[in-house]
């Protein structure tokens, strides 16, 4: 656990390859960094409403662990944002207190073009972070859509952060919540109707833990404005880390991450032959002539235009 | 304009048939309606944020346009809600007032398993609805996610619903937002931000206009609550109706939703067949094997597996 992150010599460094990517110049990042070495970084994936003191939270946590003795690389996504380029997001502005310590790295990333583009530059991004050498990446995301859930499998660990009170169950009810989070952090926990929500939280986890055959996931209370729970979450944190390295579970959600690229690869170079060839097929435009006319379905015209094609895999 | 739909011959029937839908145990909706027939509905799509008054603003707007003659269905997508089978969502009981009235249809659909499920059954839906023989499809649906746009694709007007006040530069610069606007509804005009809201939301829109040299897109003022400006809203979509059928706009706009379900159902195939494929290669199996042990990044085996794969398309 160095001081200074090692592999990439500066943050200037670092920053450029991170912009390389976000504009879509680096078609290879492991191979760009030697064949994608990890330092090792543990990759922390904190997700949670708009709303819920997410921020605040990566940012008293982040202090901890500097305090620590480990250095942390912040990589906050908003895909609603159009900013990019390393700008700054509203609530990264109280971050700029860690700006003397070289232990400390914060990037956001905003939508540049398409959200797959965000997602894919994301993940890109942390592969960059992690081969630097920090000991930590935080990789933050606003709510659960599709491009956050794609930017979370590139974590080892994954806590979602959510808030007693108004929304309850919109927030546990939003479509991947439950299934997402190893872990579940209760912010604004000075609130009085946190114990009757943290039961029903625990009450939901325990039945979807029971479904999955899993674990039921730990739940931490945090009053992020001061302090209360952190050093707690952060132990918390540093367990999963421990025990996921010695059970051999990190190297099985890597490799399942690996997997995952390369299937994503193959497909989307298949699906860019197929649209070459649809675009100079005549034959298919004279199919959509007669979808157009009514004279048969998208579907029979699919069927019709593959049965002739020749698609050979093998 | 008949009042009561034709060509499925009841309620019941076409509640049914969006059911077998919604269950995926249609796969050719086009076919199963003789060759998708449209009755000639015009399909209005109205999305907003939750918080908006867009469900009752579809309340009041469909009143209005049955006291003019028009049958109308009302699709409710909310891809947060797990609920479906025509589960009624909660702001749709207030609908009940309408419930005696067989000119109008009313269905909500949720998250039944994948968000892109509910995308194509909520398209399928559309085409039942529009071949049942409604004047009217409102398609309402919440936010702008990935799923509402998808669906969004099959209306031939859509209404982006807003409020003035609290959260409008987020609201505005959300990802689609501009651009999937045929035209804007500043509901809650009674707030006293209104004007300066409007304001800023046409020199947006006038600024978007210029840059993909289309027409500046309309912007109508409402009071749901109060019923204020409904008819003018009402008057607007009407004249959308009349000017798009008349210039074949709305003919290319519908041939486009079709060559894009043909594309569609050629990827999946494709993507079928790839996906077989892949999980029966013993090659691909040995270089997941050396990208695992570092030998190789996820890139290059993709592209190794390609390279001896013979993929054929002519």
């Amino acid at each position: 656990m160095s001081d200074t992150p090692v592999g990439l010599s500066s943050e200037r460094e670092i920053a450029r390859l991170i912009s390389k990517v976000e504009r879509g110049e680096v078609t290879d990042v492991a191979g760009e960094l030697a064949l994608g070495t990890s330092a090792g970084a543990h990759v922390i994936g904190i997700t949670g409403s708009p709303g819920s003191g997410k921020s605040t939270l990566v940012d008293v946590l982040a202090r901890q662990m500097r305090a620590d003795g480990r250095t942390v690389a912040i990589l906050a996504i908003d895909p609603s944002s159009h900013l990019t380029g390393g700008a700054v997001l509203g609530d990264r502005v109280r971050m700029s207190s860690h700006s003397q310590d070289p232990g400390i790295f914060i990037r956001s990333m905003g939508t540049r073009g398409s959200t797959t583009g965000l997602a894919r530059a994301s993940r890109d991004a942390v592969k960059v972070l992690d081969a630097a050498g920090y000991d930590i990446v935080i990789v933050e995301t606003v709510g659960v859509g599709q491009v956050e859930l794609d930017v979370l499998t590139v974590a080892d660990t994954v806590a979602v952060v959510l808030v007693p009170g108004l929304g309850d169950t919109m927030q546990m009810n939003k479509a991947g919540i439950m299934e997402i989070g190893d872990l579940f952090v209760v912010n604004m926990a000075d609130r009085p109707e946190t114990s009757r929500f943290v039961r029903d939280l625990k009450q939901a986890l325990a039945v979807g833990a029971r479904h999955s055959h899993a674990d039921m996931p730990p739940v931490c209370c945090t009053v992020a404005l001061t302090g209360d729970g952190v050093a707690e979450l952060w132990a918390t944190l540093r367990e999963f880390d421990e025990r996921d390295q010695a059970s051999g579970r990190r190297q099985a959600r890597r490799q399942e991450q690996q997997s995952r690229e390369l299937t994503r690869r193959i497909e989307n170079q298949v699906m860019a032959m197929l649209h070459q060839t649809m675009n100079s097929s005549p034959r298919l435009d004279r199919l959509r002539q007669r979808v157009w006319a009514g004279e048969m379905t998208p579907r029979a015209a699919a069927d019709e235009w593959l049965a002739d094609l020749k698609v050979h895999m093998d």
